[in-house]
């Protein structure tokens, strides 16, 4: 066992998963699940993500090696506060947050001493919602952002690329500026171009909705309240890249105005490129 | 059998998928592959999807009742109206064109008395190309759009829906110019999308491009060639699904500027409730 105790903030779909790759893998010899909804622990219970869970952060975080915060992004960083009072001396918090400045800037150097945060974003996931949806595999070979900062302790920062490679993470190390540019080119501006998308669609086209435009969308089914979070949150960023893309938009519109196939075919293949790189 | 001999041209992923489906659901007794490429052919044939195959349409068209146009929408027409010299007397034309309406203009009344032509969409097809991706199974329980005009002889009509019907599909039947209009919002402009977002992921971000990215991409991985073709051939009404796309992208960018919170949710909701009506 890596750990011994392991606590998960929000059993969720992500929270789920965490808690059944630490199980399934022998990551943690005992998962506490906290939230808010008694019902919904009971299912992770019953699903075996967690081994018990409590309503109370100051119960469930105080014999937890490592806590692990997958609640929405607009939640993390006060949750993490308030439950480093009831930590104990040397916990490690990391969290699956799918932004990372905002979170990280409200935490570092801000925690009692006692309490080393390092944040984190597996970069797994589902339109799907859920503990149901959980499961020991979902992370499995992906990869896991990590964001240290230069305030972050070394030790923290090696404890945090063990425990996210004991869930079955491939590891890799960016700023949490670095992150979030990233992350809302890679996840956050498709996610919107999906909800533009799927929400223009006439009712009467929706049986000529074939696989591709399905294939383009299909995240658009994600929670519009924990999207609007991550929006609000990576609110910088996720502009800049949708200027860049409004950009490349405005030179595909007036390629196809001015019957330019040359232009038109460069962006294609330019967009056949990059998807081919990254492979099925 | 429905009929006796069909006859495919083009024998790549639909074409294939065409005659495999004919065969494997009786739908035509003897399927030609014509094409330019014998070796194209030959594992066309090696892999049933064609008994026999020429590349001279004079000899391949003239004992097919049907003759399906699989080629690149740009081809279609002129090799309609080649063929239609040497075609039997009441054979049924149809295409599987991914446009209708440069292509049944092309055709609607141009064609020798003796053929009868009717336009067909079957909504299938991947971001793979060629005759080794082609299944029995593509067009299983997929819409194929026919697009009839005044002008076409309501036997003819009849005669496709029992055609496309044969090889599994869901026949239904708009206007050239409705099948544009709707296909720019279901098809091209999800592909536009996918490539504009593809291509301009820089290489170092590319692990961080997770299963959201990919989903939404996937498409991009089409030929450019063929997409650019379709681009051409329905430049009007995918000018019109970019121009309303972009009226939404301005809103969204204006809504994530001004952290209209209530605003970035209308759209998510949308885009939520547009994709949960085409179930997964």
């Amino acid at each position: 066992m890596l750990f011994d105790s392991l606590a998960v903030v929000g059993v969720g779909l992500i929270g789920g998963s965490v808690g059944l790759a630490a199980k399934a893998r022998s990551a943690a010899r005992r998962v506490v699940g906290i939230g808010r909804n008694p019902e919904t622990l009971e299912r992770a219970q019953a699903l075996g993500a967690i081994d018990e869970f409590t309503t109370d952060p100051a119960v469930g975080v105080r014999s937890a090696e490592v806590v692990v915060f997958c609640s929405p992004v607009d939640l993390i960083a006060r949750q993490a506060r308030e439950a480093a009072a009831y930590a104990m001396p040397g916990a490690l918090f990391t969290d699956a947050g799918s932004t990372k400045g905002t979170i990280v800037r409200a935490l570092d150097g801000k925690l009692p001493d006692h309490v080393r945060f390092v944040g984190a974003h597996p970069l797994a996931g589902s339109e799907k919602q859920g503990v149901e949806y959980a499961s020991a595999d979902l992370l499995d070979g992906r990869v896991c952002v990590i964001t240290p900062t230069a305030n972050t302790d070394p030790r923290a920062v090696d404890r945090a690329v063990r425990f996210w490679q004991a869930l079955g993470c491939e590891v890799k190390q960016l700023t949490p500026e670095e992150h979030d540019l990233a992350l809302a080119t890679t996840s956050h501006l498709p996610h919107m171009l999906a909800a533009l998308s799927a929400g223009q669609l006439p009712t009467k086209w929706r049986p000529f909705a074939a696989t591709g435009f399905r294939d383009t969308t299909r995240v658009a089914a994600g929670d519009p309240k924990l999207w609007n979070a991550i929006v609000r949150e990576n609110a910088a960023a996720l502009s800049l890249a949708l200027e860049h893309f409004d950009e490349r938009l405005q030179e595909l519109r007036k390629a196809i105005l001015n019957q330019d196939d040359d232009a038109v075919t460069d962006i294609l293949t330019a967009g056949k490129r990059g998807r081919d790189a990254l492979g099925s």
